[in-house]
């Protein structure tokens, strides 16, 4: 061979084996990539802008926020492409267990069915749902098994005592409390103590973005973040100083609670719930008091709070209220011995 | 060569040549059973069981429909895991436009992500947001743009003379005809002729099973099915006779309207509404009269129209309303000139 051809065979030699792995390369490149916008993600999301930017400030950062908002469209768009690697990336996320308490009244499956699909677009996560009830019923295990998602369906009735009565103030007294501690009753026998995730309260009149969840995702303690439309405000979220630290709380009414938060305000860490066998709800509890009772045993101090959601300035989550429907005309039925609209029809 | 190895080298090449083209059997193989379900789903679906059944043969038949809803779960997850397949057919299917009117509210935002939750899980939908105000909100155009999902996003404002006012009943003013109307315009200015679909009335606060987009995808003229949770009933449906024609309207209030069904309670075929430009909504129209007034441009008789989820005995979607939040703390903040809780963050 003359010098010419061996340079010649020696690139196409070259040539073929970077070819021939170039599925490595990209396959490699496209990890880093990932790797990359996802510790970006986690790392950055919770330390976000101080609240008091100048105009030019937050315009740059709303416009860094649409590009982050277009690449990760851009690789869920990618990931469509690729499921398989989709579906086992999602099995190593940190997994989130919702848990939710329901009870039979009109607006029940309707409720549980548009959560059940924000709940479907969320990856790795596990819904556990507890009936208000003496036995699980058709609609609820019907309905979960429609969703292809995992779950658990439980259920534990609330004794009569403390039961709220047809003409009670909802908020008079406590709700969900025995079927929430089902649920984390179920979850100490079933969880292993090692596993890595989060055990959040996702009640069913709420509404979720899709962007709590990925906050929540990766809280090592508590995590908390605002709530929108409770309290009678727009807004009751934790107060963060310029440190990026929970030092109180933002809310009108009754401000000095320990955690002066809604139930769908915090995330517990998975490892660390399981290392505290004592925390749950009880009856026993002063009004407003029930997130109080269960946190102090997972947190002792604010300075163990973890503020999420860009330092607690964006709402991700609404406690929306379904209107009762006014059944008048199913009275009247009723009333003259007629039956009802509903006679052998699921509602 | 023997005649043993001849016959062994003539299986092998025939192995090797079945091996070759193994993907274009299975795929063929699979097209086929997905052909026959889809046959099987878009002709059953319409003609159910009768109302009338003996608790065996309603057993029997609920049965048969958890083999159908598993046979539909076990195709989604290998959907799943060939997902450019799941793409181009979901592409080919006929396409539903869903129109929803809205305007700016507390419980604005969170009504339109959990809806955009569950339109994010319809295939091939297209969503036409219209807002009854001056111009484009960001608010909803950031909404949209994370949704990923094709939409086109319009205004139109109500004038001021049919606007409802602050103390004034919901239902005493018409609402959203605007609105529908410019999403109307749109449609038969941007929409081919001879596309395969169907139009859709998706109010921001109801709540949709994703069932009711299946049974309204292939609505040939008018397709009809019951709405939970309206008119002072737990259900207002069509009814529907012995031979599945729909013959009148189960509804307590103003049952002999021409059509006395609730906007989320019909879909029109995308080609007969094309063919018909005059269709549209009206401002001075009697109260409840709405629909007629639409539908009567498409269908002159109650035998043109389609009775959809199991001849109207199934119910997909609810007419949920939302509470209007009682913002008591904020209207104090107010008087006290303070600053609202929600200053510069988006509820």
């Amino acid at each position: 061979m003359t010098k010419n051809r061996k340079v010649a065979f020696a690139g196409a030699t070259l040539l073929l084996m970077v070819w021939c792995t170039k599925g490595y390369w990209t396959a490699d490149g496209n990890e880093r990539v990932r790797d990359r916008l996802s510790m970006a993600y986690n790392d950055d999301r919770g330390k976000g802008i101080p609240i008091n930017l100048s105009s030019e400030a937050k315009a740059a950062f709303e416009h860094r926020e649409r590009i982050i908002n277009s690449l990760k469209l851009e690789i869920s768009k990618l990931e469509k492409g690729c499921p398989s690697n989709k579906l086992e990336k999602d099995s190593q996320l940190p997994k989130i267990y919702a848990i939710t308490p329901t009870y039979k009244r009109p607006v029940q499956k309707a409720e549980l069915t548009r959560l059940s699909h924000t709940l479907m677009l969320v990856p790795n996560l596990h819904w556990v749902i507890v009936e208000d009830a003496e036995k699980k019923s058709e609609l609820v295990a019907n309905l979960l098994a429609r969703t292809g998602m995992p779950y658990t369906h439980l259920h534990a009735v609330t004794p009569a005592t403390w039961k709220i009565k047809p003409k009670e103030a909802w908020y008079n007294k406590p709700r969900g409390v025995l079927q929430r501690n089902a649920a984390l009753a179920w979850l100490r026998a079933n969880v292993r103590s090692d596993e890595e995730g989060v055990v959040y309260f996702a009640d069913d009149d709420n509404a979720y973005a899709l962007e709590v969840f990925d906050e929540m995702r990766y809280v090592k303690t508590v995590g908390v973040w605002p709530v929108g439309l409770v309290g009678g405000l727009m807004v009751e979220r934790p107060k963060v100083n310029a440190e990026g630290k929970v030092v109180g709380w933002l809310t009108v009414w009754s401000p000095n609670r320990p955690f002066a938060i809604d139930m769908a305000g915090f995330a517990v860490n998975l490892k660390l719930f399981m290392s505290k066998p004592e925390g749950k709800f009880k009856n026993e509890v002063q009004k407003g008091y029930q997130e109080s009772e269960f946190l102090r045993h997972f947190v002792t101090s604010l300075d163990d709070v973890e503020p999420k959601a860009e330092n607690c300035t964006k709402v991700y989550v609404w406690h929306t209220r379904t209107e009762n429907p006014p059944l008048r005309e199913e009275i009247r039925l009723k009333k003259e011995a007629k039956p009802p609209s509903d006679l052998r029809i699921e509602v």
